[in-house]
Order: structure tokens, then sequence, then C-alpha cells
């Protein structure tokens, strides 16, 4: 399975697809473009952000704002508050608990459940 | 932290280096070249392989090898007997249980303790 050829059948901005799991662990891929991800926490899980392709503005409440750009990883500890967003469209891998959800207790017009975010 | 500069601060191959932690999970880096991962698996760990550059030789006990590129991932599941190798250096990311043993239950010069894999 090539990285590059699964983001061509994502489709939607903001709507993480799962691409394998280890254990507790899901792999995940999203495609950003925009400001829709609300700011939110993962109260019990740490989370992976791998940026494959574009540039991430990763904001953490409280620490000055950052851009990932290619090649750039980050982890998010359980409970900080974050928000992601994209001028331009952004691929990135995530690894998350399985339990991990979406937008954390937040829910908005983006929030994805686990089953939204299918196997491709 | 950026995943190509992380892999010039590795010199030897077949030492994974650990770069990042997410719950159970860690996440690593190593550089293959040769032959000299033995056969092995892992009972209870799953572990995902993904080709940051290069070619990886991917051996499966019953079934057909095959050559991962750059951009590629795999999944072996626990219990499975595999092992990987390439004539030229390759670059891989490992994503393992952090109770995963380098090379299953099977000691050879090349197998590395947890420690050995430390933080870089």
């Amino acid at each position: 399975m090539n990285i590059i050829e699964k983001f061509i059948e994502i489709k939607d901005y903001f709507s993480p697809r799962i691409i394998g799991e280890i254990n507790d662990v899901f792999i995940k891929l999203v495609k950003i473009k925009g400001e829709k991800i609300p700011w939110h926490n993962h109260k019990n899980e740490d989370e992976f952000f791998y940026v494959i392709e574009g540039k991430l503005l990763f904001e953490i409440e409280g620490k000055d704002s950052f851009i990932m750009n290619k090649g750039d990883i980050f982890i998010v500890k359980k409970g900080i508050n974050h928000r992601v967003s994209s001028d331009e469209e952004c691929k990135v891998m995530l690894i998350e608990n399985k339990t991990t959800a979406h937008t954390g207790d937040v829910k908005s017009e983006i929030t994805k459940s686990i089953a939204d975010q299918k196997h491709i």
C-alpha cells in the first residue's frame, strides 16, 4: 500500500480515514484545508502528526503557534488543547489510539465518528 | 522535528532509535543495509513499516516476498515470521508497541534492547 496513492482516494477535507491498525492504534490519513477544526483535546490519548505534503499551522493553547512542513512530526500529549489548520491542502498521517475521538469532547460540523473514518 | 534531519543522526544500520511515544507505542527510525536481520516474529504485537527512502525486501514465511518502495507501508500481524533486508541503504519508520522486542525471541549480533534504541 502506498501512502501517496491512498491520499488520491480521499476526497473530503477534515475526514480522517483509517489505513491500518496495530494493536490498540489506528494509522490514519487526512487532508486538511481551511480552519474548521475546533479547539479540542484528547483527555487520555497522545496524538501523532506527520506532514506528508504541504504546510500545517499548529496551535497549542498558551504556547506560540508554529508551522509544520513536509517531513515534520509532532506529538500532542493527552489533555493539551490544540487545533490545526492550513491555507492550502495539507496531507497528514495521524497515529491515534482506537479510543481517540476526532475532536475530543467538542462536537462541530466536521466531527467524524470512528465509523465515518472507515478503512480505505 | 523533521524525519530527514533525524535520520542524519543515525549512523548505524539495524539500530532502531526512538523519536517519540504515544501512549503504549514507540515511533522509531531505522536504517537498513544488508541481510543481518534474522527470521523472527513478535508473539503479541503487530508491527508497522513505512519506507521513507530506498527499497526494502520484505520476506514473510510461506508467502511471496515483495519489495517496498518509498511511501509504501506494510503491517506484519503478531506471530507472523518475517525478515527484511536491503542491498542499498533504506530508511524506515517503525511503529511498535513498547513491549515489542527488536528481533522477537531470536537473538542475533544485531539485536538491540529497548535501552539501546534510546531517544534521539
